[in-house]
């Protein structure tokens, strides 16, 4: 074996895993969510791993992306990410062709990320790889833990008893699609996972009956902090009705109304906190929210599209020099991600918001020792080399599997609940 | 020796070296200018060493802080900041009050600056004792090299051929009064460094003698870029009627007028672009001039006000966001601060411009090995575990005993030049 850490092989497994039919404003999950693995191996041996979109054309971009780490050393993150921009970025666009864009429900998706994208992917990887090489958890190598543990939230969905087609048995959950549906599901997961705060997944039924699901939770969790994310599917005038009949009881108001345009008009008359992660995806965005006096005063970072783990301390200096807060947004992820979050979110002292994770909604992993362990709804802070996880082979294998025989290339929620619905359009605002 | 790595031991040594009679808008340099070097010793027996500010109130702060680092792992940074933070924050102050706040010549020597001072010059350090524990140089530390080398600019002053009361013999650059004398000492210092662009302290002779020397240079070295640095010293009359008499000829124009509100008055009315290390020097002030709308083009860095390495690269991401350039700002020091900014700068993609430092003015060093050899005007960025330097610990002995004897404690520049000149008055701006 040589003593070298250069980088000499990169491999990325796409693999799928059971999803529930949850309900949002883009339509439904479909019954199998796409990932991607990635595993950076060095000319000694070690391989450095992460986790991070499993979509065609994330797929293409990290196969195209990957040859340019080869030779690199795994501390070389500043070179990775030149070589990376320079061999995937988008089209150059001008700034205002930029901030015009639609922002999706997932901004994951959206082509100009895929430099951030593919850096993150990389570059989580590649601080395993250094974690290993320097006996640190990778925690330290982003300044140490500022908290020993990450607080996550109960992430609630509406959803139904089963997939359309019943690819596989029901899931554990049940059917979820009144008040007291959403707050026995609060109670099982609060129950299993000691969450001390929850989110709704909202934008999916009409908003009145949403409002109830809220309203059922603040008696059923008395103060319990609670959040909802219509994800911009309401008007200004639906969220500033909604967000009234809720008064005095939401720690933010998640991207209520579409584009920064919508959700200004909201802030202006609402006292409520606005949160985002479609309006603010980069810095960019920052900028123009910024330049608008702030109307978002809570920025739910992803490292998987902000480029990074340490793009996104760097976005917590600057919502630290605008007075914004700072929580997390999530996909349907597993472990990997799971565990990059928590070294993150124990790094960035800012971070003082409960997180939002779907990982109560898997059960599939892919890591060894399987299913990571909450402990009163947070998350401890590894303190073994590099991320402290490892991949299990035979999972990855059975992974892989579902993925190439589950069908799904690209998420399409929206096609997915035209066979619930064939008349659904998908049109946003719908409410 | 023990196999932890945990700190137990920081010794703060104030030191004093010969500079030169440099004039300046606030007055004239000292003979002796004054620093600390800082050495973190682990219980395995590593020792992590910087050099920062070393006036009183920065020693008393240093010595204030430095107990709470017993214990800490030097990965702990994010926990030696809160620590620090605890024991030495200033009382605190209303954002109004703090942005009202004079800005003085030397940010470095405010009190508002003494957390982010401390840290930076702990952090530094911690960084030095990581790389060795990693086997890794600290710009690896940092996401490693973006270049090789670090380009520095000839840093011209006016100046007289001797101190006041003649302390010690006369330094070898002479008197520099004139343009002729200005460009004699520009020859001398580009053909013994290699430097490949020109700063010039300015706000010291009347603003048309001075625009002469500017003048004269472009003469003498057609195509180098230019930078002229009155640090406020100039009415926004008198900056935009000398902007006018060097049109053409300036790569950056650098603090000409006071405050960010005069900086503003020259922006409306001037072309090149203002560069400033004087009204954005923390995180509160840049976001100041975000919402003017950025009259301030380039920020002046420096790690030693900033909070450090880390702290100075969010900053550059702040500036991308803003379309802000960086560059860097210098204050008399040796080389343990020299290697760490080249550390930095190799570390921070965005910053194209070639850095200010004082080190040609200093001919006394603290390092093993002596002074650091530049190359083209640039230096290599060392590739060794750590900073890459060691303390000559019989140098550091005489420069202590510098210390000891040279009976300064703060700077003075103001009081240094009623030596020369009983009338001085220190009226800012004074043209």
């Amino acid at each position: 074996m040589s003593t070298s850490h250069a980088i000499r092989h990169i491999r990325i497994t796409p693999i799928a895993f059971r999803d529930p039919p949850l309900l949002n404003a883009a339509g439904i999950h479909e019954p199998w969510a796409l990932r991607s693995i990635i595993e950076i191996e060095t000319a000694s041996g070690l391989v450095g791993i992460n986790e991070s979109y499993g979509d065609q054309p994330m797929l293409d971009a990290l196969a195209k992306a990957a040859p340019a780490l080869v030779g690199l050393s795994p501390w070389a993150l500043n070179e990775m990410e030149q070589r990376v921009a320079a061999l995937v970025a988008p089209p150059v666009q001008t700034a205002s062709e930029f901030l015009g864009q639609q922002v999706s429900l997932a901004p994951g998706t959206h082509v100009s990320k895929t430099v951030a994208k593919v850096v993150s992917a990389f570059e989580v990887a590649m601080l395993d790889l250094q974690g290993q090489m320097a006996n640190a958890p990778v925690v330290d190598l982003l300044g140490g833990a500022a908290r020993s543990s990450v607080p996550f939230s109960a992430y609630l969905f509406y959803k139904y008893a089963e997939h359309a087609g019943q690819p596989y048995a029901p899931d554990a959950w049940g059917e979820a699609l009144t008040p007291q549906q959403l707050v026995a599901q609060a109670q099982r997961m609060i129950g299993q996972y000691g969450f001390q705060s929850i989110k709704l997944k909202a934008g999916a039924l009409p908003p009145d009956e949403e409002a109830a699901g809220i309203l059922a939770m603040a008696e059923a969790f008395p103060g319990l902090p609670l959040r909802i994310d219509p994800n911009a599917n309401w008007t200004v005038e639906t969220s500033l009705r909604i967000v009234e009949r809720l008064r005095g009881v939401l720690e933010y108001y998640e991207d209520p109304a579409p584009g920064l345009d919508g959700m200004a008009a909201v802030a202006r008359a609402c006292e409520v906190p606005l949160a985002t992660n479609m309006v603010v995806t980069d810095f960019a965005e920052f900028r123009r929210n910024a330049e608008m006096g702030c109307p978002v005063k809570i920025v739910l970072s992803d490292h998987h599209y902000w480029g990074g783990l340490r793009a996104t301390q760097r976005l917590s200096t600057l919502c630290r020099t605008f007075d914004l807060g700072l929580s997390m947004h999530s996909n349907s992820h597993l472990g990997i991600s799971l565990v990059a979050m928590t070294h993150l979110c124990a790094s960035v002292p800012l971070l003082t918001y409960a997180c939002d994770t779907h990982y109560p909604w898997q059960d599939e992993e892919v890591i060894e020792g399987g299913r990571l362990q909450f402990e009163a709804g947070s998350l401890r802070v590894p303190t073994t080399p590099g991320l402290g996880v490892r991949l299990d082979r035979n999972a990855l294998a059975r992974l892989h599997d579902n993925y190439l025989h589950c069908g799904i290339r690209n998420r399409d929620d929206l096609g997915q609940m035209r066979k619930y619905d064939p008349s659904f359009d998908g049109k946003q605002p719908r409410f």
